[in-house]
């Protein structure tokens, strides 16, 4: 089984991160390649860059989408996704929506915990997107910078520990998720401070990815993500031009 | 009073029916410009299209907000609507949130009546976006295919005008939203056949537009429309790269 | 184009402040007449006084509906306006529900801010039956009492400014509504001191009922805002009696 | 104990119909007395008249309240309930809430079943108002017109039956609520042809208003339903003025 | 008419609290009778508690059910009603449910207030399991322990009371719920305390049960509660396995 | 890692199945073992007989736990689900809530389908206990009786394959979830025959739990599933009793 991660932020830093941890659960007999964007923004962190963000991981499954049994959306907000979901056939997991659905399997609220401000929004508007504000106990950020986007666990685990533990005792979380690619692989760090079940959301998209290529599903030809009919198009990506054409091989 | 129309399809036909139905009901002292997206497709009508439009509508905005005082996403979808009210200070309103909101002043209940089933998925999730599944009553959308974009409503009208009829009488419709680009201009042309209050989607947007700018609303500084701090970027156009990196003219 | 301002209470100086705010946005080409309730108290606060304001609105509807294109009902909570949608055949928009809707065009979340604390609970019912409980991140209320309710702006500017700020550092709130008829005109006043969009109420009304006229809507004759069918009554107002019976002129 | 049962309707026979229907299980020791609106419709069905009736319903309550343990507001909107219950110190029931809550314990979703079209709009904003939407499966209506308000069950009743067996089979109701003043004491007649429970909003009322008698709660003096502050008002009923001036007998 | 109350927990004292609580409001002309279950935990707090309690209650219930008008499940989770209603054609009604449902006529919102941290988890399922989570302003426990089941009350009375003022004044509770039957009593001891009505759960549950028995319902035969088909088993008390297996007399 | 799956039914044919569908997507060095609840119904399929079997799946996991790293409880009303996550360490997943959770990360709404109509009340209370209506298109059940419960799949194949074209054309599925352990190893052969993506409940969970063990969970020691604190009981079995009085080995 192959799978393939792909990281809408242009910091290969992250990209490193990301498969380390991922890697760390990897299943016998599957692989994992990753890629990172070539186009968008060092770390994604608001609607705005969600949809440049977004659209490089359009590009890159064009590109890559038949090598591969699933694939991962590696940033937190899981731009792109449904719109990927919608336009390829292999499964495809969002960094958040993976992290999330595995909360749900180990408690009845989980709390989001991150390392800046600036994401809150962004999160919260993935939240609701999944449908799932009424599992979710609250998102909970930093306050104050971070010196280096592809340090930031290094730097802010202490705080991002005592974060945590705010948001069992303070908002009633039976789970936390470390959300953000900067904190890929933390959560098995810290796990033995924190009282409740922690998911590194990109083991858990792993895991996730593979789970949904075991289970084989055929791509939707109806319902609201079966593949669009073809349609011309001006100034996309060669291969994702193609792929909205339906001149791609079949 | 400036007010700048975005059509993120880029078909010219299409501008040209939504600038036409704005100015109908253009208000003394305020003047309508209209621009059309280089990038993209035709018409959108997907996820996957949405981001490609929201990008478009974010680099319109960059080379073009400071001309004027408020601004019109014109496609049903919103696409890339709450990315343009965090980047820029002038209010920005959707050609959907626009036509929902005004006939949540008209009913309890609106439904969506549309010209295409590959609409359906977009526009509800657009639905749950604007928070307003509670009085949405239904998206309705035509079955089979049509000739040309830009002759959708003549071509459809008296379709159109019937699914509306069936949305009030089994949906429990108040008011009825014609939705989409293609639309825009035929409520005023069928609302003698409509027994309740039609809205035209193109003439919301822009008299809501205008009355945003008359409140004369701050650029948020604070809270989750506040502008994101300045951030380099690759592979975006010029003018939206310098508005992400804050090196625009202030 | 002819607007009709009915202020539910009988404070004459608060239909002034209402009057003065709405004519301060006031399009070309339009005027404004203000009405005052004759029957009821001088500052609606409670489930009680909405509902006999409500049958004021009504009562003031059925004298002059033929004369206007629209109509405001100029308290915060709106009464009476789902009924006087129903049995008049003019747009009629609430203060609260301009407010409201105008502020979701300008951010996710919007707060209200108010005077007293006896308003909250009718506040609160009345975003909900809007449908809006989803969009709103909080009622803020002024602790205390004021001296003079013509006068409650310029005694309390600087506490509702406070107010509006902790409402965005504590509650989220992307934009502010100053909510009460006696806050009408403040907005533009503070503005600068509060670091989101803040919505005028007033304004937003007179800007909203004149889109909603430009619209031309017809009078629903399906739906649940049909005019009911005739019905004889006992001891109201002749010229609503009237109405209710289809006796008035077509 | 003495309950009090208020007819918002202007039609005695109504009245008569609601007071045999809640004599039936009038518990020993307990007097039930029953007064008509003086002033409104004959028959409730739209939002306007049930501003007309609650106004009825307050003044009611501020000549009688005194010398009663608990009061019904006897039409199925429970038009002027939440008013009631902030300025009166007994418990106050409405017929719609008591035959749902009633309806709550005897299965996970009930449907209301009522006589005429007209009702449906007043009736849904009925069951959003009380928060129960989630346990309606649905407001059922008979289609075309009636005879006389006051025999509406004799010339409807299998209709009645009928509709509510389809509520159950189409619908997935556990419980029917056979709503309107028309419709007291018709669910003992036609329970046998029915496979669910069925609730007699009168009955149901009685039985209520009595049980909350007994639970002898303290009126509130906090919270959203504590007695409003005195105030002035112009044109209302002496003794409904009074009160809300504080000038009635403490 | 006869009212059985069935006291999940396995401690006599509280049966005979909940018992004295329950006949201090008993309506002339009724009985009622008390169980305790022989199964289970001296006080159900917990989930894995519930479902013991819960498979008790459906075997006194096999015993006695046709002996008795209605029965109560007399624990606040109402542990095993929903079955307990499938399974049986008497009226069954829980504590938890009859005092919110009670509280729900006394006012818009209302919280629980108990009297341990570990019911929390288990009193907010019940409030979603009976679709009352928009009713309920928030679930309040004391912390600490108490040194014996049956004179939480004694011990705990000063406490409870200061927890209720402090939902009403933080959580804008407008009616308080005293929940957990070894609080059955409390209530009217206490409410001249607290400026808002309190329930007292098991003097709620017999006024319903007694309630529900007098609108005489049909046993379901259709719908969700219509009694399930025949079927064996293994393990089960006689009784049980008998009206599982349609061997009890019809 | 050692997986233990639950059967909660008496009926060892669908334990077969149940693992004969699970050890088809077995990840390399796992091992899979399957235990019968000895009490109990052949299935289940009523409230009364989920509070049966949640009984048994605390009483095997109490003489179970301690040799493995997930477990599965393999009925689709999950019964004793959250009861289980509350009492032991290891990570416990539901047969529904991996089946639904998996259909969330291949669409935006999930169907479930399944045999037979009294399957339906439990099913939905399943569904809403997950938070998951939102993302629920509908539960579909075949009308009619079976012949074998360990054959249904066998007998109603093509009548499933049917029922999931309607969940997709006439309820906007866009995953099918094919529900009951009966159905166990169903979907692999008629996936082919349905135009989405559908998931195999057995496969789905074998696949969580696995999961869930490798991003190896501390046990909760706050929040809501916390291990409750000790407590002495009656009349279970003794496994189950010493876990509850912390009499098992640490």
């Amino acid at each position: 089984m192959k799978i393939l991660l792909i990281n809408p932020n242009t910091t290969e830093a992250l990209t490193d991160l990301l498969g380390d941890a991922a890697r760390s659960v990897l299943p016998a007999g599957t692989t994992l390649d990753c890629v990172t964007a070539e186009r968008g923004v060092p770390y994604i962190s608001t609607r705005t860059e969600a949809i440049v963000g977004g659209l490089s991981v359009l590009e890159i499954l064009a590109q890559h989408h038949r090598n591969y049994d699933a694939a991962i959306v590696a940033a937190f907000g899981d731009p792109g996704l449904g719109a990927a979901r919608e336009l390829y056939d292999i499964p495809v997991v969002g960094l958040a929506e993976a992290g999330m659905l595995s909360a749900c399997m180990l408690g009845a609220k989980f709390s989001i915990v991150t390392f800046a401000q600036a994401l809150g929004p962004w999160y919260r508007e993935c939240v609701e997107w999944h449908g799932l504000a009424g599992r979710c106990s609250g998102v909970r950020m930093l306050d104050g910078t971070f010196r280096d986007i592809s340090d930031v666990q290094g730097e802010k685990a202490d705080l991002l520990v005592e974060l945590a533990n705010r948001a069992i005792d303070e908002d009633g979380a039976d789970v936390i998720v470390l959300a953000g690619a900067p904190l890929a692989g933390l959560a098995p760090q810290v796990r033995d401070r924190i009282p409740v079940p922690v998911v590194d959301c990109a083991q858990a998209a792993l895991l996730q990815a593979a789970a949904l290529a075991a289970l084989k599903p055929v791509g939707a030809t109806r319902g609201s993500f079966a593949r669009p009919a073809a349609k011309g198009s001006t100034g996309l990506g060669d291969a994702l031009a193609k792929r909205i054409a339906h001149e791609d091989a079949a």
